[in-house]
């Protein structure tokens, strides 16, 4: 009774939250999903894309319940392709970003799996689109760092001294636990308590939370606003720039969502020379 | 004469090239746009997506022609705007991440402009995940960093002690031309040759082009295979998975693309205790 197909696994990464900020090509595959397999991270307006017959199968950790080893998981996706299943493995944000799909990726490799990866937009772009936050700029910060400040037992500490150089911005992943010693250790390791910084709470969704401050004031903020997960903690010049850049249609997009904008074919003479 | 309705401009992330890695909402306001404006990095299947009528104005800095200031970039954005024209501002990547979208964030919030940024999927992410090189990995890179290889004159070197340390992948957007000075580099300040990297040229289109080797043996590798821009170059140990991670159906994608997977709906009992 073996089935003679072996389905295929899409290891599709489901953005940071708003199903807008799906790929087209991830968007297609969850309204084509007949096996969505997802955690906690996914948004709930994109779980809502997949057709009303699609089989879900949560192996998130909700406070409350038992974690899910990652073994059991990549044993899942293997046995549902093995069954003849193809398989929608959404990820919160970018698979090959934080999250484990590269261990679900090698353990697809090694049984012989055909799969895909579907890059995601990273929590930390959608976050620096919403809240006016550049990653990168010509003048504070040259380079962009992505690192995650909940540490499974045994792995290395972070590299304080890398992360407290200046010109550069650091967005930490999983930040909501770790604000106070993330500041603390930032300046600890000679990095300006003035330097700002901000916590951002459910990026992209309609509950967006953010609270901005310096190194040296971002924990009692945090504090008073009750700041829980998901967080991203991001720290650098850029982040001074929030004020200006976010209020100005950011936020609450200026046109209806998933609409075209006012059509304006008026010809543009004086703008022709530029091209 | 002045228009009664001011334009907003959408600083929109094209993403690495592929049209179907558009965000959903960017693919939106490229098939309803009235006015473009776009620079080199831009797929031509993105600009494909716009409606026959849409003026396109071309920014970008293709060899043999004269470049445009950034200022005059900027400036034009906001005329356009003011003339009451919404504009449609596609950016290569994600707006945020290089690509100075920041300095027209703060020309567009300087002049009053309404701005919306819409993320796209940066480069890296594209290259990561159509390469099989997770940009992250638990036991190889706990950090992801991304910086420039293109330097603007007068910008401050990179950070090579940092750039040079274990347990992280490295992204160097605009590589192609410094291949052997990262390189170079990177050994000079305590890398192991051994270390994997890569070079990408048109990372996620039908052109792609992935030379690995190490730290050693890229600058040779990729002469020989005359790499040219737009090209990533990352190293790190995770990109020693890329031979396990792609040809499982990365780089051609097993169903056709825009479209549904095959459904599979039958019942999948076996996993339902793992919800």
């Amino acid at each position: 009774m073996a089935p003679s197909r072996q389905g295929t696994v899409y290891l599709v990464g489901a953005g940071p939250g708003d199903p807008e900020l799906l790929t087209v090509r991830a968007a297609g595959l969850v309204r084509g999903a007949g096996t969505l397999v997802y955690d906690d991270l996914v948004g709930a307006g994109v779980l809502e894309l997949a057709p009303a017959g699609c089989a879900r199968l949560y192996v998130g950790k909700r406070s409350g319940r038992h974690s899910i080893a990652q073994g059991q998981i990549n044993a899942l996706l293997v046995r549902l392709a093995r069954a003849g299943h193809d398989v929608v493995r959404l990820k919160g944000g970018d698979p090959f970003v934080f999250g484990r799909g590269a261990e679900e990726a090698e353990a697809l490799a090694e049984a012989g799996i055909r799969f895909e990866v579907v890059p995601g937009i990273t929590a930390a772009s959608g976050m620096a689109a919403r809240a006016g936050i550049p990653l990168t700029h010509r003048d504070l910060a040259q380079a962009c760092l992505f690192v995650t400040a909940h540490l499974k037992e045994g792995s290395a500490p972070l590299d304080w001294p890398m992360l407290a150089r200046p010109r550069q911005t650091v967005v930490f992943y999983m930040g909501a636990g770790s604000i106070d010693r993330i500041c603390a250790e930032l300046a600890a390791h000679g990095m300006d308590g003035a330097t700002p910084a901000a916590v951002v709470q459910n990026a992209t969704l309609p509950g967006q939370v953010e609270i901005a401050g310096t190194v040296a004031t971002l924990p009692a903020l945090a504090q008073a606003a009750r700041i829980a997960s998901p967080a991203l903690v991001v720290v650098g010049q850029s982040v001074g720039l929030r004020a200006r850049l976010r209020g100005q249609g950011s936020a609450t997009p200026a046109m209806p969502r998933s609409a075209a904008p006012p059509a304006s074919r008026v010809p543009v003479p004086q703008a022709a020379t530029i091209s």
